[in-house]
């Protein structure tokens, strides 16, 4: 990554060495799709991870993961429940639309302030309590929780379980958008199984995390997995060469490879947020950091190189990845703190 | 590839080197999505390959390029003229229903037994003429025809050009699958151009042809690629990292490596196909070789250790890919011979 | 209806005086949508009709009728078994795409020549065994039988048994499309619940039978209707004055009226049936008369003031109403019986 | 009207006797579908209402005109701009996703307080320019506006010449949704041509104004009506009996009959407003009345026998209709003027 990309977003950074050798080993086919021993393993292994049965499908992208996913919980007339932040609304192209088929996103505040764009059981009562069994109200089917969320804040555990609870008592699944699971498993300290709670649906993702193009659809109710195993072929997304996907994505697992590079992402973040005290504008609980700060200090960041998004007016977004250079991180919170 | 998979598939063979070795020096990203210098480099090259404007889009799949490129050419209340044992229709698990909202595939019949699944303008016309203008009847709004078709045959210049013709009169897009693209540029001996007729989207395949999953639609309308620019978004087929695609399909287009794979696969069918005398079912114009023979002889064959897939009752499919062991085919062809 | 108009269909007859009266009578409101008493009253008094539960839904057409129960039936990524000529593929411009959002039509030939577009367990067979549990091709969900078929012929309950007990085997949903499900009934002397098996939902035709615009989609599995409910609802069809499609409904079944409406359109078909001796092409078992006649022929009936469509090249469809003219129906059949 | 359903709707009054007696006229059918003289007739009747060019399709609802009419100038992929208190987001139970395919709406926010959930171009600039050209992000393809509006408020012409000089600017397709459009022409006391602007497509609501199951959607694109009559077929929408919806229509614009009983509904809203002074939370622009009060002040007025529906907490909602007595409007009011 060119210096001035660095601190734009993790998903565009390298490939992982490791992940490299781990495709470059899968030339030898023995079966086409996901016939192959390498896609046939990845239930058992994040079976081991999660410690309980899962049935696991590789995609190339999060989106289609997240959609793929929610297509299992959401009928087209039905609507998923998600902030008003949350990525399946702002950045997917109407992605869910399609994929569901018009079903609609169900959009809740979340806790204001700082919440970061994580939802609340109450944020989502204020939006399916008032339309409940109104036929001419598109009614809940499920609600999705970004972990880390689109702000870099980690759902605890037991705000999971409460959402999960909500969910449970009112018949709706519970999908997580793990795009940066690995991040808030490496900030939470906690296992996957409670990174992800009662969920029945994880887009585990491996991209923005050293990966290539594959993420893991994790189900825990396989049932949904032979749902999501048409529609990923409906979609064009059942590559005939998933080996090398699922290659990927084993080699991420290879010695907690997922966990090494987010911690490493982690790190270089919370070394910048060390250095903006009042102007973080959220907790830094996984590797984005949102900083307010003028235009005018933005063009002097970018003057001495540094590359990251403009978050409105008023504030910049600094994302590290599992490769960011540790000097740069230095000399980028360095950086802000003179200003 | 095992040898049992040999004449399976060439949808599993493996990578080719070059094609390893383009991506992996795509690892230093300058933007995400599409945004690089490799992606943005396609127009241009597809540009000089087919002597006219071209807008080209990457996406990892056969499916996928098909549907995004059709999804431009037909409305959802429309249809799509194809031969009724396409792969758009046959082998896509409903993929069009789904990119192309519930618009149906009209099925024509095609010329039979020599005709190898291609489409005639005779064909097509008696699917759409009944029905013209009735409103209780899908109106066709496209044609699809594959490029070398399905049983390995591929069109003539002129035929495209007919076909191209009736479209025109009747207000159709013509799109072509080119799965095998390669393959039939390779046996006609006839400029890309020339291939793909008066066209205005080409799904172009790679992975069949030594590519990993990178696939290039080329629009020749570049006003349909603005369409299939978002429609690949939502589709969730914007991977992140499309660096890698690009690198793929620039690597199979330097020095024309498309074609000198194209080449060896068509060489190995056709020395195949050089033995099979009376029981070849189908001209062979590619890299497929349809032989008719029985259980007890594909028995036979199997237990000399050829991998291949049972065509109905009464014969057998081999596929040869770019890198078929040339003895391989030589023992087939013997085999075959012997049987 | 003019003469010329006689027996193009049934589909455009007048309204019974019954069902305008009722539609006037419910001129007072109590309540919009289906809110009213009478929208109301439609689950109890189909139940009577059928001797067990019953959650009815009514709407405006036969199409609409026959989607939304489908689409309680089969998923976006599903298939519908019909008969090739069945009026969902035939007829409705593409409507069970658009419902079902890309779910596949699954064609069965059907018993050839004797069937009139029956479908049987065997020709179910043949099109779901060979693809089963192919993630490459559409699933089955559903079957779709026409009650009285395309051509007029009527299921015996056994046949319906037959192919429920296949559906029950498979897990498949069972539908039956009864436009002319009065006719079948009035002709099978069965009872309501025989002329249906083991169906989950019928699309109960009442605009072909002396109503206007209100069809029942009757659920034998509440759960169903609960979906559908919604889907009417999104899909534009629960009408603001809904009182006025359910008065139809119940006038329609108020003193059987019909049944006897049915028997009257059969009596008329029937005896023009009498009149064709082997120009009959399927037996008639409702109010359908399909007659082998030349263009010559035909021209000759048209001459003499009848109305009726061309079927194919070398036959005529002709088709009876509840309010067919008898002495028109004689007319016609001493005209085709002098031919 | 029972007197407890008085102010709820008006969508659900009774039909007008003129058009009981047109609909009556139409039994003698000369042609299904909207092949017969009536159906054939609106194009010229609506030519001469509108001064221009139209070509009109009846369908039984609201929700079916708006997103016929929709889909004609949104692809899947776009989105159409509208009021965040529309109807089509609010009401429709999700059917703009359903007919659109997942087409996003846009939700603009409409001047505040005093706008009554109208659009302005500065409130659509809000929503479009952002995002302009973001493949990330739905691009809008429509905007859409209710006349009368959600809270009863008329745009005038100039407000729609502006809207639509932003839409031409920007290449976006202009719609209107009309279910009050007959109150608001009479509010105006402009041609309907005014009180259309330059939409391309307009649902003309005749339900709520004494009609009984036939909305029209005017289409000022002829273009755009071939699109909608496929539409409008494959959801289910074409009733085979269509002369009796053209009959509705033709006998509501006879005499303008729509208009005068717009100006009858009017009146009686203008009767009550005039009672309610500070209390009154939009300016009365067609028929409809909010109203604050408390919970206490809304029990009082129920328990003298006056139907509505409450507005939040803290207002009420009061609908008049072309059949409102106007003795129980003087009564409401002088009810209200006593609280």
């Amino acid at each position: 990554m060119s210096r001035s990309q660095q601190f734009l977003s993790d998903n565009a950074a390298a490939v992982h060495p490791r992940v490299w050798n781990a495709m470059r080993a899968a030339d030898e086919a023995d079966a086409p799709y996901d016939g192959d021993a390498l896609s046939q393993a990845l239930d058992a292994r994040f079976g081991e991870l999660f410690g309980r049965e899962c049935a696991v499908l590789w995609t190339a992208t999060g989106t289609s993961a997240n959609c793929l996913a929610l297509a299992t919980l959401c009928p087209p007339h039905g609507g998923v429940v998600c902030h008003r932040e949350a990525h399946i609304e702002m950045d997917e192209a109407g992605a869910p639309g399609f994929y569901l088929h018009g079903a609609k996103l169900m959009l809740a505040e979340g806790a204001k302030d700082s919440g970061g764009a994580k939802l609340t059981p109450d944020a989502i009562r204020a939006v399916i309590d008032p339309i409940r069994d109104d036929v001419h109200q598109v009614q809940p089917h499920a609600i999705s929780v970004t972990q880390a969320s689109e702000y870099g804040r980690s759902y605890r555990p037991a705000e999971l379980e409460a959402i999960g609870a909500l969910a449970q008592e009112r018949g709706l699944g519970l999908h997580v958008d793990g795009a940066r699971f690995g991040n808030a498993v490496a900030f939470l300290g906690c296992s996957p199984a409670e990174a992800v709670g009662p969920a029945q649906a994880l887009s585990f993702g491996f991209v923005k995390n050293g990966g290539m193009g594959a993420e893991a659809i994790v189900f825990f109710d396989p049932a949904l997995a032979d749902v999501a195993r048409y529609r990923r072929k409906r979609a064009g997304h059942l590559q005939s060469k998933g080996r090398y996907l699922a290659a990927q994505v084993l080699a991420m697992l290879e010695g907690d490879l997922w966990l090494d590079n987010a911690r490493a992402a982690n790190a270089a973040a919370a070394e910048i947020a060390g250095a903006c005290g009042e102007r973080l504008m959220h907790a830094v609980e996984a590797n984005e950091v949102f900083v307010r700060c003028t235009a005018v200090e933005r063009e002097a960041l970018r003057a001495q190189g540094f590359g990251f998004y403009d978050w409105g007016e008023d504030a910049a977004r600094f994302v590290t990845a599992w490769n960011s250079d540790s000097q740069a991180a230095s000399a980028l919170a360095r950086a802000i703190a003179a200003l």
